[in-house]
């Protein structure tokens, strides 16, 4: 706390940083490697270019955020969205509800617009057995599944005894909301804004994750109604459009990168959160819940374009 | 999905809401006993009022957070704050970083104010010898820590071989922010608002929570510089001042009451969250993370005024 400490030294508590976008840590002693070296050093290979076809973009009035599907956990949920978003059935709703802590949410309040023939609800809260075999498994612990590792790119859940995987509610997932019963269609939309409300895992079926533009959700103000709904005095904020990238002209297209989860520079990473070597830490947390893993991306370098 | 179902129904996803404030959780069926219940019931004996001593208000242009002190737990940091906010040192500053899913962040960037003469940087990362009898063990599982549950109503982990306490970093949890070497003043504080980031646990001073305005902390915007400062087009958001509650007339004071965590009501919250028994969830989680216990805020019922 002295008076002409630099300013950057000032920043010294996000050493510990879980942005869910590009981990910025600051390098403090030049020696213990951070993620932003390991970042810098890794090679183009263990990025990879989100599929424009599993890609949404939710386009609200301050900007654009990117949503990648996990089509393959959640193929029916996958299919509807992209249907709705090609029948133009979100634009021009709005998001209804913010809780502080817990989701944002978007859908059609007055159920008056009716859902393309495609549409079938379903119950994807887990996926199905062929994914047993891409889960990628941490050796990490975990309070609510067995294990926990990634799927697609996805953090997610395992049960071995039952060879079941899911996806798991992390900060910046995205889920389809649904009533009781349980089967849903992705019509109704949320995203984690809060400290991951696990309890929801194998409840809910998660359909992706914002890649970019979280900050576009995680500020809005919340809703002073029940449960965070937007009461009559705050006016809803509306969605511009919701598009598959792949419908996008190409010059359009937010151009992104995500740290593949089975490359080397990823497990590096985590490694590099587990046991904390700089010189801030003194006290080294040795272990990483699954939700505090960094998931990189960042935008496609200029030389790549 | 059905077009006319009612709107309450459509937010069915609220039933695994874990709001820092007052839990708001609809009543699906009936019959299982929700936290709402739980509080509507709750005996005026389960709820206790902050300390004004131990109470800030962080006043900023758009409304007052109030934050509860640990002051038995961070005694030096404590009397620091409180020297600082009577000196109004605080007064004028502003909120100079928000980094997304991480913290805001308020002190004298400039380093022109002068510290009062009893603000003695400390390391209290860790509480004394004395807390272990005071802290209430959970019998939940914990990844950074080997115990976990209360201390002075605040959420924290401990070390039963070695007898040491500390406050855990949950959504909410305001801390003293350092450089390195490790002590700190509370000169520089900071609130978390994104999932915990508990490997900052013991590493550096908490010194209490927020209890109400929590939102108009996680709504402001993120700083587009590294780690979240804002950059010279993103004018900070204005402090207008800290104040110690017991310094403010008693009719601009914020009456508050907080569940208290040796209660029986609190004891059934955390039993009707580890095990979720309404029908919405078909997936029972059967456990819950330190940081996701909802921790009860509400304002003193009319009666008791």
């Amino acid at each position: 706390m002295t008076a002409g400490r630099p300013r950057r030294a000032a920043a010294a508590l996000v050493a510990g940083a879980m942005a869910i976008g590009l981990a910025s840590v600051s390098d403090l002693g030049a020696k213990p490697v951070t993620v932003a070296d390991l970042l810098a050093e890794s090679p183009a290979a263990d990025w990879r270019v989100p599929n424009p076809e599993d890609t949404l973009y939710l386009e609200l009035p301050h900007g654009r955020v990117v949503i990648e599907l996990a089509s393959h956990v959640v193929p029916q949920h996958a299919a509807n969205i992209k249907a709705l978003a090609r029948a133009h059935y979100f634009d021009g709703l709005a998001i209804i509800r913010v809780q502080d802590n817990y989701v944002v949410q978007w859908d059609d309040e007055s159920h008056r617009r009716p859902l393309p023939p495609s549409v079938r609800p379903s119950v994807e809260f887990t996926a199905d057995a062929n994914a047993a075999v891409r889960f990628e498994a941490l050796p990490d612990h975990d309070l609510y599944a067995k294990e926990v590792g990634f799927l697609d790119g996805f953090p997610a859940g395992r049960d071995p005894s039952t060879h079941t995987v899911w996806l798991a509610h992390c900060y910046g997932m995205v889920g389809a909301g649904r009533d009781d019963p349980a089967e849903s269609t992705g019509a109704e939309m949320y995203a984690v804004i809060g400290n991951a409300p696990r309890q929801l895992d194998r409840n809910v079926a998660l359909v992706g994750r914002v890649l970019k533009g979280m900050e576009l959700l995680s500020t809005l103000p919340r809703g002073s109604g029940e449960m965070g709904f937007y009461v009559a005095a705050e006016p809803p904020v509306p969605i511009s459009s919701v598009r598959v990238a792949s419908d996008v002209p190409e010059a359009e297209r937010t151009p992104i990168q995500v740290l593949r989860t089975d490359s080397a520079t990823f497990r590096s990473v985590l490694d590099q959160r587990r046991e904390r070597r700089e010189p801030w830490f003194k006290h080294n947390p040795g272990a990483i819940d699954l939700c505090n893993v960094p998931l990189p991306v960042r935008a496609v370098p200029s030389a790549s374009r």
